[in-house]
């Protein structure tokens, strides 16, 4: 998309083309092979202000996909426990987020189209895996397929609880949930 | 629907009369709500028959569903290992289910209605409520909350592994699987 002649498009419009660009490029070439570049390239945008508007790679798919979390300030939310807490914190902050209808939403909708499309299961994947899995094992030092059974623990307890809506799981108070969980999650990710 | 005039339908003519009247009430009315009478009703043969072919509802579920799993059969397979090896059996079974590409189709086919469909959603719900997970927490005496968490493990490695084909784990042995996610199984289902 080039800019049409005439009036200079103000930045909200500038905002906009870019993460237009950015949910059809991610949509077809995944995250991985979507760049920075070729977004505000598609956009018909200087690089630079890509970068001056989300920061990263990673805020341009936050913001396009409305993705409910920021991985870098969940991580950041999670750190102050340590590694003796990180279960706990993991658990909490995660349930936490799906307790909002608000922000359930989207996380659903992208799960949804992840497990039916191959295409969306790519993006989600990579997204996934670079953002918060990749970055939560270095930042520990624990294995990664450790890091993949703990975001498995929570997954399948989001989608018995908010999508199955099995009882008695999914009217459990998230305290009792936490209680519960933290120790499984800690077991994945401790010493 | 009602047998037509003329021959007397053979046995596998009424077989797959029953199965196409379950696999409709158990869409339209949910696990619960279909019961093995209106089954036989809408499959114009005799409630003894239904038993005969397929033992209980359960077996009528199976059957019609093609789940791969029969729960009876699976419950069965993981109570030698006692409570204190629960975990370890209760991981190694599940997993090598969905090690099979038979066996992993349909029960992902299922899957995937439930997270999009809410009939779907309340079908799967209450049978693996009545069929698995309250059978296993009565067996062993373990709260209802702690089974649901257990499964919630499983089904998100599952969907990691076999669905996102995150990796490292969608690349790792079962074995290593096994071993690893045991222990938060016991944690779980454990004394």
């Amino acid at each position: 998309m080039s800019r049409p002649p005439g009036r200079r498009p103000g930045p909200t419009e500038t905002r906009e083309a870019i993460l237009a660009a950015a949910r059809e490029l991610f949509g077809d070439k995944g995250y991985d092979g979507a760049s920075l570049r070729a977004i505000a390239r598609a956009a018909g945008v200087d690089p630079a202000l890509v970068h001056h508007f989300f920061g990263n790679k990673e805020g341009v798919f936050v913001a396009a996909m409305r993705f409910p979390v920021d991985p870098a300030e969940l991580l950041t939310r999670i750190a102050p426990a340590g590694r003796e807490g990180v279960g706990e914190a993991m658990a909490r902050s995660f349930l936490e987020i799906w307790e909002d209808p608000a922000r359930r939403a989207p996380i659903l909708a992208m799960l949804r189209s992840a497990m039916t499309n191959e295409k969306a299961a790519a993006m989600m994947r990579e997204f996934v895996t670079a953002a918060l899995f990749a970055r939560a094992a270095e930042k520990y030092g624990i294995p990664p397929v450790r890091v993949n059974a703990a975001a498995g623990q929570l997954i399948g307890v989001v989608i018995l609880r908010h999508v199955l809506k099995v009882e008695p799981i999914a009217s459990a108070p998230v305290d009792e949930l936490v209680t519960m969980l933290a120790p499984a999650l800690q077991l994945h990710l401790g010493e």
